[in-house]
């Protein structure tokens, strides 16, 4: 069956869905997006990435294309008519169209908004048995991970050598640390217990997932420490993970052929997965 | 008037000219493009156009959407139906649509293909007369910048920043020295007239323009360094100019508040772009 998808203001048969192709979400990757989970219906995290969703927004100088009740409501209605109960809802905001030209089109010009879902299972997923197996490929991306833009192709060209490698995807490395994987956020577990992650800068995106982590994890009395670890420690680790929207808290028992632990998903994490599990369905919208 | 543009072997109006949202261009950057221009209704510099097309396409394991003869009919035909003498024709090529994915859609994929025609007047451009003021930004994009992707927003952002600052453009900076401009080849001469221009990297784009002007400057008996330049050697040159597809060789007359020369375009600049001009006009198809 095909999906219903939402592009400017209208319902519409995925195989109808249409942009300009003077779009500046086409011609230069002037455009953000956000995608939000859903479990039983219903959407986690919602306000956080809308949070998000308006910081990316704002670091563009970019309008908004409706409020936040109107994209609840348009989140909401698509989960409805496509009958989804796990998977998760795409939306993406561009600069809108105007004839190509690098400076900015006036203001005033509409944006462009865009929504449709994917069904996926990631609560009962195999991987979060087995674990994921990373690999590491230099972080050639731009200087602002934290706004989450389109420009995307280097995150897919890492996943694709990951794939090529035998591995489930990729850890992004830069002067010898560990960034973040391809879409998610990447965190390790060292041999006294403590959870050791990037800051948040530029150089990272600001997950939604990872935030919530963090803070489930210092209630339950872990020791967490925001820094950078370097791939030696990554390949050390006791316990490895990442967080996403997607994949909530997914554990990694592998890191550039070492693997970790004992090679199973290892007990904290499958206790903060636990935790943000139990929470995101509490406070799903 | 509409102008008539090309989409996936279709001519139609611009009004008409749409792309799936699920296009990977639209999705994740996931596409390169070329702009060559047209002089009295005949494509400069094409088959340069179309090695680089080539090369880029490579790089991301890209399939060519039509061959090189096919790519020429359908620039012609643009040229013919929109009655174009002077400006330029923009290509296209994304990996096509799929649904949303990291990891590439599968071989076989259709590429998507898209070109329109755009008017502007660059031999009589005020521009020419004047020189560009330009204001260093720094460099913020990806690490692949040989290749000639859609992944445009930062010099989009550096483009709009110049303006903020008074300035017609920016020359991107990394690590003290300077990479190009915006969407341009950026060129020093200093004071003993050498041509100082940053020799051919994954920093920069592969200027089709800058190999074409190297290589007249050469034939005309100038020294040409190719060696990265730094911003102090910027501010101090005798002549500057930029190199690109839409400006051919256009004079920079201010560097970062500092004027450069005797703040008119000067004569080895204006050399070059005389030879460049005879022999882009010698050999257009």
């Amino acid at each position: 069956m095909s999906r219903i998808v939402y592009v400017n203001g209208a319902y519409v048969p995925e195989e109808d869905a249409r942009v300009s192709i003077f779009d500046r979400g086409f011609l230069f990757g002037d455009a953000v997006y956000e995608v939000t989970s859903v479990l039983n219906g219903k959407l986690i995290d919602f306000p956080s990435h809308m949070r998000r969703l308006t910081r990316s927004l704002s670091e563009l100088s970019m309008a908004a294309p409706a409020g936040t009740d109107e994209l609840l409501a348009i989140h909401r209605e698509l989960i409805a008519r496509n009958g989804l109960s796990e998977g998760g809802v795409y939306m993406m905001v561009t600069r809108g169209a105007a004839d190509r030209d690098f400076v900015f089109p006036p203001d005033g010009t509409q944006p462009t908004l865009v929504l449709f879902t994917q069904a996926w299972n990631e609560v009962r997923s195999p991987e979060v048995e087995n674990g994921l197996r990373v690999a590491f490929v230099p972080d050639l991306r731009w200087g602002r991970r934290d706004i989450k833009t389109v420009q995307l192709l280097w995150p897919s060209m890492a996943k694709m050598e990951a794939r090529r490698l035998g591995k489930d995807d990729a850890w992004l490395v830069e002067d010898g640390m560990v960034t973040e994987g391809t879409s998610n956020n990447a965190h390790i577990i060292d041999r006294e217990g403590r959870l050791i992650t990037r800051a948040l800068s530029n150089s990272i995106l600001h997950g939604t997932t990872r935030a919530s982590v963090l803070r489930l994890a210092d209630e339950a009395g872990l020791t967490v420490e925001e820094r950078s670890f370097s791939c030696d420690e990554a390949r050390a680790a006791a316990e490895a993970f990442i967080t996403s929207a997607g994949h909530f808290v997914m554990p990694v028992t592998e890191i550039d052929d070492v693997v970790i632990g004992d090679g199973r998903p290892g007990p904290l994490t499958l206790r903060l997965r636990r935790l943000y599990m139990e929470e995101a369905a509490r406070t799903a919208l």
